[in-house]
Formats: C-alpha cells, structure tokens, sequence
C-alpha cells in the first residue's frame, strides 16, 4: 500500500491533501503529559525509544494524521558532538559551556562519530516504524546547520543574536568552519534516520529569521541545499522538506534539490503559491492560533484548500501547535483538511 | 533655517541624505549610562524631562545624527491609563494587571483625559526643542494601537502572543473596542507632541510581525491609518513615519496617508523601494549588528547609497542600535551615510 504523504510530497495526484501538525507529539494532549512525567524529563524522553515511539504514534490515533514526525529534539546533536546540555524549566534549553573560539570547535566531535552515537534516535525510528500502519508516512528531521550553530554559539534562546551574528559580521571563517562540521554530522545523521526506517525528511530552521539576505543564503540556505542535495543524490525515493521560518522577502532566490517548502503563517499560501508553487510542493500554513477557534480554523482550512485546489499541497500550521489548544480543536482542524480536499 | 530631515521626510531634494539611528539614546553611550544612573532607573528617566532631554541630545553632539528622537517608552501610554508598570532587570516591562475582560477596559482612562497626564513627554519636548539647533528635527513617537494592545494584554513581552491572539480569533470585539480606545488616546497624545514642538512623528508597531496577513491588516494596520489621516488632517507640515517591523510579505496591501515608511532590516531595500518607493520616501535599514564591523558597515551604506541613489531616503538602522556596539563605529556610520550621499 502505498502512503499518500510521500506522494503528496512528490506532487502526485492523492485521494485527499494529506494533513500533520509541527509539534503533534506535544503538550496540548494529556497522554503525552503521562509519559512525559513518566520518562522524568524532556531529554529522557528523547533518550528512551519505547517512550519516544509511543508519544510519537498518539496524534496518529487520537487526532488522525497523516505522517508521524519522530519524537526528538533538534538539540541532541550539538549535545552528541560533546556539549552538554539541560532543558531549564520556563527557560528553555541552555549549553553551559557554549563554543566560542577555535578551540572548543576543535574539540566538537564531528563527522559519523557524532552521528554514530545518536543510537537512541535510530531506535526510536525503528520501533515507530514497526508498529505504524504502513500506509501511514514517518517523518525524520534535523535543525539547520545555522539554527544548531546558533544555540552552540548563543548557548541559549536569544532575542538579538548578538553574539552569533557578531562572529557573522567580523569572523565569518569561523562561522563557516563550525557550520561545515555542523554539516558533516548531519549528512551522516538523516542518512541513519532514512537507513532507520525515515519515510520523509525535514529540515527545520527556525531561526532562519534572524539573518539579513545575503547573509542567510551564506550561513544557512547553502548549508542545508548541501545536505538536500547529498540526501537526495543517494536516496531519490526519500522526500525532503525544507522549513526556514520567516523569510518571504526572500522566496524569489529559493533554489535546491528538494521536494517540499514548509511555508510559515506570516507568508501568505497565495503569495507562497506565486513565487515557489511551479517549483515545490507546499506545506503549510495556518496560523497556529486559530486552532482556538473552530470557526477561525474552517476559515482557513476553507481558504488554503480554494488557494491550493490545484493540489501539489500538504496541510499543516504554520509553525507548532500550542500547549493550551484543545484536542478537540486540533481533531476538528485534521479531519476538516482531508474533507474539503477530497477528490 | 530649514531642516533638511524634514525636507528627506516629504521627498524633496536635499544635500545628503539624513541619518539617525533606532535607540539612538541609549546604552551604547557612557554618557547615557551616566544620566541612567543619575535617574535611578529607566521610568524615571522617563518622567524627568531636564534628563530626558540631555540624553535625546547625546546622540546628537556625539554620534553627529540628523535628528533627535525624544527620549521616552511606548509604554507610558498604558501606564497612564491607569496601567501600574515595572521594568524587571532582564525580564522587561511587567504590567501586574494585564486587561483580560471588559470591566479593566473599561476601568482604563481614555481619550484627552489620559493624553493629558503624559505632560513630562511635552515637557520634554519643549525642552529639547529650545536646545536643539534650528536645523536639526525632533521627533516624537508613540507605539501602535496593536503593540500597545499586546502588552497592556499579555501583561508582559511574549514569544507566542498566545493570550492576545486567544482574543483575536475568539473575541475581536473586545480587541477592537480596546485597540479603539488606546487609538483615541494617541491622537491626542501625538497632537500635543506636536504642539509641544514635535517635528516629525513616527508610528513604531513593533509587534506587527506577530499577526497573520489579514488580521494585520484588521487589527493593526487600520487603526494606524486611522491615527496617520487624523494627524495629517490637521498638521500636514507634519512629516508621519510609519513602523511596522517584520511584514515583508504584506508589502503590496500598505496605503495610507503618512509620508515615510520604514524599512526593517529583514526587508531588503531593494524589495522595499519595488514594492512602495514610488508612494513613499524609505527610512532604513542596515542590519543594526553590521555596526560590529566597519567593514560590514561600510559595504552596507554603499549598497543602501546606490539603491537609493534616485533619494527618497533616511539612512537608519533598521532596528535599535544594540547596546554593545562601540561608538567609533557609531559615529563611523552617521559619518559615512552623510558623505556618500552627498549630491
């Protein structure tokens, strides 16, 4: 049987525009907050495969999407290159010992080592697709090489960026040497994720935003068209999806060898639609927010399926779902995207 | 003599083109730190117009900017509306009472009533005026009726905006009859600016970025065009400035009578210009962390320079100076737009 998410992914005609929400395995459903307690922590979580498959495969049976996005965190590489990290309580994630010269790059692990002792990730990734029905997609992912280098950098969330986008404007070299090494560990690291069981790859930046044009298709854009195209290159079959949020002024330069664009909620669909729609499958996009309302979400849901009737669409938000939504809402937005797509 | 800021503002040629920078007066500047601490913190800085007005000239004497923007916070509005506020070391403005139902909207001063309790701003403003050269602008600001609706909401600075947008899909009356009642008091407020001595004014609505394209335009954009007409109406020698940060993508919707727009770093100029130079003059935008480095500073001016060589342009940074930044390369900066300009 063959997974309507891949096809969709490579524009193939579907019977229905299939529909899965960044952050689907997450806080708005109560049996996620069980085996949360239950591991302990967030990084226990995503260091134990059977607990990690399971929270991964709820919103497969509670709210009915279409693809399972593994259950992980885009920081666990940087912590395998040797950085120690800790998820603070209403802080966020926090390197005690962030990378700051020369030397503490040196001393970053690199290359497939890094990525060998992702283990945990790979197993989580074989039990999910063990147990998931098999018309049904399962999605890896990574962070962009510049979204991991800038909490390696930062040691932390940043509002400025100040000290990342100073060695941007005065020490480029070293930008381009941590984000090389980045890179490398990467490549390694979805090639295992797809050898695992990966039906489906995603490449987030999420603080694709934070850079000036020319300075992000520099730091980031070429970095991540280097791993799709090495992905891509060796596996054909594997659908690879590119998310940089928050960057429509910058669509008309978008190039690459891959399938998907990931469009966030403050790029209009149609606006989207004009400048990559020839050229990509389009993910996305509604606001988050509106899963507060099931009016406000039919009227997007409603408006995206007119913008995309043409199809080569995936559903989605625009960026992940918050904790304080109700599952009835986001059931409600599921099913009401493979409806009004029906062919 | 007349003032060539204000010439730059209505499109008119001039014989360079003016610069000044976002928090021009502000920790940058040993000097400014000096005052600070004379004030004690930063809300009475606020409320002290002799300080207020020596700190808006440092930037002047020192850095050898165009214009002088009044020193105060967006803030002080809700405050004195009957809002009690804190500002946290590290955490920001705190408001103890955030509104969350129509009794504290309606509990909240409005209108003339509560512009009349902003007199330390006019004070101010009379201050600087009478000290600033005849050639020199002053300008006076408020925050959007949105950025302002955000905070007075969400109680304090936010990542997700979630409880402002819980209102704007499940309740937009009550957004609306607060975002109404904050627009009425900045009418009155900006007008005694400018009775005060105001030169110019400038809209800043830095949480444009947190609504989706028609809820923008709904919720943030109207009630700005709405404060730019009333404004224009009765001072039309009165150059406006509007600021929404982060919009790039709803470009081609922005109309309105207001006279510069301004150019967030994250929006290319050249982007800009195609999209409203022919309506507006462009204030902006070099990424305000290029200050870090003469050299990123300098192949910036040069490309803003010949982007813009046709003028219709204010040099500025395209966010606030950040704090960390040397003042060499400050006054670098100021120094370097005014000479290439030259005509």
């Amino acid at each position: 049987m063959g997974k309507i998410f891949v096809d969709a992914c490579f524009g193939k005609e579907t019977p229905y525009t299939p529909v899965w929400m960044m952050r689907q395995a997450g806080r708005y459903l109560p049996e996620y907050m069980e085996v949360r307690a239950e591991a302990g922590n967030f990084l226990n979580l995503c260091h134990n495969p059977k607990l990690a498959c399971e929270v991964t495969l709820q919103p497969i049976d509670i709210v009915g999407v279409d693809a399972a996005i593994m259950f992980s965190d885009i920081l666990v590489v940087p912590n395998e290159m040797g950085m120690e990290l800790d998820f603070i309580k209403g802080e966020g994630p926090i390197f005690a010992n962030p990378i700051r010269d020369e030397k503490a790059l040196d001393a970053l692990i690199g290359g497939e080592e890094a990525a060998n002792k992702l283990t945990y990730v790979y197993d989580t990734l074989k039990l999910i697709r063990a147990e998931l029905a098999d018309d049904k997609a399962l999605i890896g992912f990574t962070g962009s090489p510049w979204t991991l280098a800038t909490y390696m950098i930062e040691g932390q969330g940043t509002k400025t960026y100040n000290i990342v986008k100073k060695e941007i404007y005065s020490n480029p070299e070293f930008m381009h040497k941590l984000l090389a090494k980045v890179t490398e560990v990467i490549k390694f690291y979805l090639e295992k994720q797809i050898e695992a069981g990966a039906d489906v790859v995603q490449i987030f930046d999420s603080w694709a935003a934070a850079l000036e044009e020319s300075k992000y298709f520099e730091f980031s854009w070429s970095y991540m068209k280097e791993i799709a195209a090495h992905i891509k290159a060796k596996y054909p079959h594997i659908p690879i999806i590119m998310f940089p949020k928050g960057i429509p002024a910058y669509l008309d330069k978008i190039d690459g060898d891959f399938d998907v664009f990931g469009v966030d909620w403050a790029t209009p669909m149609a606006y989207a639609k004009e400048k990559l729609g020839d050229k990509y499958v389009l993910q996305g996009n509604m606001e988050p927010c509106r899963l507060y309302s099931q009016e406000a979400t039919k009227e997007c849901v409603e408006s995206l399926a007119e913008t995309m009737k043409d199809g080569r669409h995936i559903f989605n938000l625009g960026h992940g779902i918050l904790p304080d939504v109700s599952v009835e809402n986001a059931k409600y937005f599921v099913k009401l995207c493979q409806e009004v797509s029906k062919r």
